[in-house]
């Protein structure tokens, strides 16, 4: 079980970086809304023609190649029962080390798993995923930025990976840390019917708690996705906020400076240290340990810091995943590394 | 396509008796509580220790048998996947007239549907199901109450049915509306373990809008759903004000007794204008209007009060089903029932 959810007991008043959620929270424009929400809007089925229209807007996207799903998990589960229902001998191609709920939901879906290793860099493999496709390939997953490197993936190995599937295939390509990225594939998706993109406002929003995600990609696609997810699984809260958060892009691009800040804080402590790190676009930063592992990650508990063991997972034994949010949060989370490992630096 | 949930567009500020919704609104506490939600609820993944130790000790089972979903459709969908993917040839059996969500749960999971037809009560037939078994039934879909009749199902029906299953099958009962019933099978079930009970706290506690219904069973069939259901379905909110729905059981008896009055008052219409309708242990009543049918839903439409036509579901021929919620709102909807029959009675 490499689920990334897998339960870690957290107490909800130390620093929770280990599952890439937004320490800042919200935005305070979201909070008020939540605070005007009357009795009719929690009794009553919701209605989404509004979210559902500021959502496609925002993407630049009609609303058919759009369907919002109650966080990004649902929308991969869709995909997997969509593309691999009916026949255990249907395979779905994940290339590692990846977000453990694409496992979770090949194996919900009763899917054949093919994986693909990682090379040293994390990111995606073009000619290994190219050679793990067969005529049976319905589904790949990957993430770009990949989920625990921080890695983007050029479009022209999307592409090339997206050319070389069946036709029944697609690649569901999951950019729920794209708004981190200098760059994402969303903007050349009409090119590509067979290819859907999935959004999240749970990091970049800090709606992780309120669930709400977007998979994006052709109608036909989208279509057969929406015969999977029940016609009410966006709660009437986050169906009323979202708009409102959406509207609020001076919050996102606060949170996003901090990120920014945040991650070259960690490199620079890395390279203080000594330690490997994967450059990233993500609000994580992936970071070699070594022998070191438990006693920084025990080190942290023991302060209050939470960060992701990756071990486990191929190409990263060894690291630790750390969220890089808010700048303050950041440099506590240095400073302790520091204490950790002895290095009296110029933290 | 008989989804329950088919798009009709209804005002939200017209009289929404066409989707048995609690018309009272939830407790205020609730209201309250989300009120008191902080930043840190909505940006971080829910913690669901309390509400499902709540839930469970409202149901008065062990945790290990129970599993909260996104509103019950999600645990609908999530035995569908559990028990029919792999194999289109593996069966479900829906008892007629049904809640749509159990077909499209079959079509999305990719199984066969097999139909059982109702006789004149709308309940559910022993011998007719039992004789639709096979030794690839998987899966037993029907409610009691029975929706849209209101029937409550007999505990030998119900355990007939069970005992002519497949050992791989299961029978899925939705309770939905049990709150409103003189009896119900949960406290019988701990004798069942081929069956799962779904509740929802979309009726009773009015909380549609929020998401929330609960599977209970034997804790192996509940683990199978786990694996299906991601790990953070229920929202942070909903998680956060459950406890505090269940707390205020006076909220919850008020409205029963308001369902208690409309269903009389909508017997008693009945009987005034020589209609036939379903004794109703729910919070809606079935009734025969025939010819009159579409005179009927545009004349209620016409003063902004929305019944369901169900009409084109088999046994329901001339058709409507009408939430019996606050009485103040069925006594609207029945005097303009019976000013659009032509009736000048004692309303």
């Amino acid at each position: 079980m490499t689920h990334e959810y897998e339960r870690i007991e957290v107490p909800r008043n130390g620093l929770r970086l280990h599952l890439n959620e937004n320490t800042g929270g919200c935005s305070p424009r979201v909070l008020a809304a939540i605070g005007r929400l009357g009795p009719a809007d929690l009794a009553t089925y919701p209605d989404y023609g509004d979210v559902h229209t500021a959502v496609a807007r925002f993407f630049g996207v009609d609303e058919s190649r759009l369907l919002l799903t109650n966080g990004l998990d649902e929308g991969i589960l869709a995909a997997a029962v969509a593309w691999l229902r009916g026949s255990a001998r249907d395979e779905a191609i994940i290339i590692e080390p990846a977000f453990g709920m694409y496992a979770d939901a090949v194996e919900a879906a009763g899917g054949h798993m093919v994986t693909v290793l990682p090379d040293d860099q994390l990111g995606v493999p073009l000619a290994a995923t190219v050679a793990a496709v067969t005529p049976r390939t319905r589904l790949v997953f990957f993430a770009s930025p990949v989920n625990p490197s921080g890695v983007v993936v050029p479009p022209e190995v999307i592409g090339g990976i997206a050319r070389a599937l069946p036709p029944e295939a697609v690649l569901f390509l999951d950019e729920a840390y794209a708004d981190f990225a200098d760059s994402h594939f969303l903007g050349e998706l009409s090119h590509w019917p067979n290819v859907l993109v999935g959004r999240t406002f749970a990091k970049a929003y800090g709606l992780a708690g309120l669930r709400a995600g977007a998979v994006i990609g052709h109608a036909g696609a989208i279509a057969r996705l929406r015969r999977i997810v029940p016609p009410y699984s966006l709660n009437a809260a986050v169906a009323a906020i979202l708009p409102v958060a959406l509207e609020d892009q001076q919050h996102v691009a606060w949170y996003r400076g901090q990120v920014e800040i945040s991650r070259e804080l960690i490199y620079a402590a890395c390279r203080r240290l000594g330690l490997r790190y994967w450059p990233s676009q993500a609000n994580f930063v992936l970071v070699h340990v070594g022998d070191a592992l438990t006693r920084v990650t025990a080190g942290l508990a023991a302060r209050r810091i939470y960060v992701r063991n990756r071990s486990s997972q191929p190409g990263c034994a060894g690291c630790v995943r750390i969220t890089a949010g808010v700048a303050a949060h950041t440099r506590a989370c240095v400073t302790a590394l520091e204490e950790i490992l002895g290095h009296r630096g110029e933290a």
